[in-house]
């Protein structure tokens, strides 16, 4: 195995799996290319920390607008952070987009059947 | 106090608080002025119980039209009931709108505050 194989190995490993993960690599990654595009994971944690990344997503790219994605029970989440972030802290910030959906997941352990997720993406936009 | 003001603080009383009750509304009254806007009342049932009532719902009356309401943890219920609705049983049923909310709940008993409840709006419409 060369060099290269082994390192694009290693990034396919570090691919975020868990909801709890994922909104880390918005925040790790703020100088690629989609800077224009905010996108905010939802997880299990209390909705404020996403707020804190919401707002931060969009001043410190001075992004136009943030994109929050979540599944599941995180769905819940995602709602609270939209609107604790719009009735609390940028009041000027209107929901341009909602968009529900579902996702195929691999099954459990000691389940055979692959199970069906509800998603949701909600498009936060500053005037 | 007069009969008809009596009928009205009644009526006031009956009005539900909690999620779990929310739904009989519907089925309820279904004879009253509002039936071409179809509403089902999103709780904490399994997300089957509410995709028959969708079903139902635009079956008996004919309608186009259906709206999910719910507000926290429901939320995640009111998204499933959609999705499986949409894509199991009706498969020309289209997501029309969403719209998120927020509502302010009476304090628990022991808490001095009231809460902020997330709500959400799905209508649900048949080409």
């Amino acid at each position: 195995m060369t060099e290269k194989e082994k390192t694009t190995e290693e990034k396919k490993e570090k691919k975020p799996v868990e909801e709890t993960v994922k909104e880390e690599k918005t925040t790790e990654a703020p100088q690629t290319q989609r800077v224009a595009q905010n996108t905010v994971f939802i997880g299990g944690k209390p909705p404020m920390n996403y707020v804190l990344a919401v707002i931060t997503s969009l001043s410190a790219s001075n992004a136009k607008k943030v994109t929050l994605k979540a599944r599941g029970r995180a769905i819940t989440t995602a709602v609270d952070t939209a609107e604790i972030t719009r009735r609390r802290f940028i009041k000027d910030l209107k929901v341009s987009n909602i968009s529900i959906g579902t996702e195929e997941m691999p099954a459990r352990e000691g389940e055979n059947r692959t199970r069906m997720v509800s998603t949701i993406e909600i498009t936060l936009t500053k005037d």
